[in-house]
């Protein structure tokens, strides 16, 4: 199963006795990315998906915005994936070094302030948007979340990320050891859809969510952000500025609000 | 209360009424980590014990071992920590850049491989190692680290990490919004009260243990780590390799072994 490791542990049972077992452990390995033959990131990821996590990565940075931008993704060896960006867009490696490596789980790696992500990315205008969801659809996505989960299950250290629409169908599930490379994931495979701008949806995540979370969600232009558990200080600064709804502790039946209520429908 | 911000927020109730709630989220801020003035690290944490931050992240990233290798921390602005080195301590900033810039709960920042660790630090001789915890022992730290927490239980946004010896007792406890910070000032409290090597302890974490929170164990040269969560594929290796008694999912009254079990003693 790729993604899974297994080793032999011994666990303690609850009657004290202990057993020799098999344990499947999470993989963690690293995946190059690598523009025009350069390495620009490395980032400890669960291995699959790697083309849905580069161009996840790519567009969460800024260095692409549409999906004719992305010329071709391909493998030259293990661990390292290839992107050839088409010939009009500007690539300046100085700018990248900017947002700095990405990392196993990482909240914002280099990025110093909403106000630098600002200068790439602009707010959703919240007083034009008319998305909606109701209270009943979003109580129901951690459990279709959950159902859509395969690693998690076995291993307990494995982050989910989804896409939702508004009406809870799921676009797009995915796992990793790393937050933020689950999400670069579902939003990696929704670009290479064709799916964007996602006005309609709902990105929801099984752990935290902090900075970057809230920022991949709007390079994709996501106005609803939900959470298993809590958001940082700096995710709900940034959802309140940037017009997202931001949603945390969803644990059915109840959860919390931080920005931008009015997306939240009682009906 | 220092790392812990006030915001409006509204939460939907069991009985699915809605009510206005002040909320406290975990604050995460920047700090840059200066050496003789230059910036070599910025990472997103939790304000609060900087000084044990940067100490504990020099020491992890190899720059300083002995507490005399640290001349000075100072704070010349705000999330702005000043290292001064011994004279005698060599520091090629080109080194530093290798270990990659640190980062909110990041795995690895730029640390390719086992191998690479092992160039700056030696593996504990487990054969030689005396270090035995008792099942008792080691079953009883979940509820101590719980206990030593604050942030933790208001919030539910926040690592937590302590050293504890191999009789049980808190050595120190620390919370940041990011796992391998709480590490690191827990670490770097220690070598800041002239306490390392922590030959006799254990590290225990919150969530899940990573490949760097293992490495950074080693650097205090900590024979047994133990997570609350799940480990990754490359800790299990780490550990495996450097000697190093790794326990997961402790959840009394059960918990995993994943490597030299003959530190755990049922007595």
């Amino acid at each position: 199963m790729e993604g899974v490791g297994a080793g032999s542990i011994i666990r303690r049972k609850e009657n004290g006795e202990h057993e020799w077992l098999t344990d499947e452990v999470t993989v963690e390995e690293p995946l190059e990315i690598r523009i025009a033959g350069e390495a620009v990131a490395t980032t400890m990821r669960t291995p699959g998906n790697d083309e849905e996590l580069a161009a996840g990565f790519l567009l969460s940075e800024g260095i692409v915005r549409n999906r004719t931008d992305l010329q071709e993704l391909s493998s030259s060896a293990e661990n390292v994936i290839n992107v050839e960006l088409a010939p009009n867009v500007k690539f300046a490696p100085a700018a990248t070094q900017r947002f700095g490596t990405i990392s196993s789980s990482c909240g914002l790696c280099g990025k110093k302030s909403i106000e630098f992500i600002l200068q790439h990315f602009s707010p959703i205008d919240f007083t034009k948007d008319q998305t909606r969801i109701a209270e009943t659809t979003l109580l129901d996505l951690p459990n279709k979340l959950s159902a859509a989960q395969g690693n998690f299950a076995r291993t307990g250290g494995i982050h989910a990320a989804g896409v939702f629409d508004a009406a809870g169908n799921a676009i797009v599930v995915r796992e990793d050891v790393g937050r933020h490379n689950a999400v670069d994931k579902v939003i990696g495979r929704t670009f290479l859809d064709g799916l964007l701008p996602l006005r309609e949806h709902v990105l929801i995540v099984s752990g935290r969510s902090s900075l970057e979370i809230v920022q991949k969600a709007l390079a994709a232009r996501i106005p609803i952000v939900a959470a298993v558990s809590a958001p940082s200080s700096l995710a709900v600064n940034f959802a309140r500025e940037c017009g997202q709804t931001l949603i945390g502790f969803l644990r059915p039946p109840t959860f919390n609000v931080y920005s931008h209520i009015q997306r939240i429908g009682t009906a």
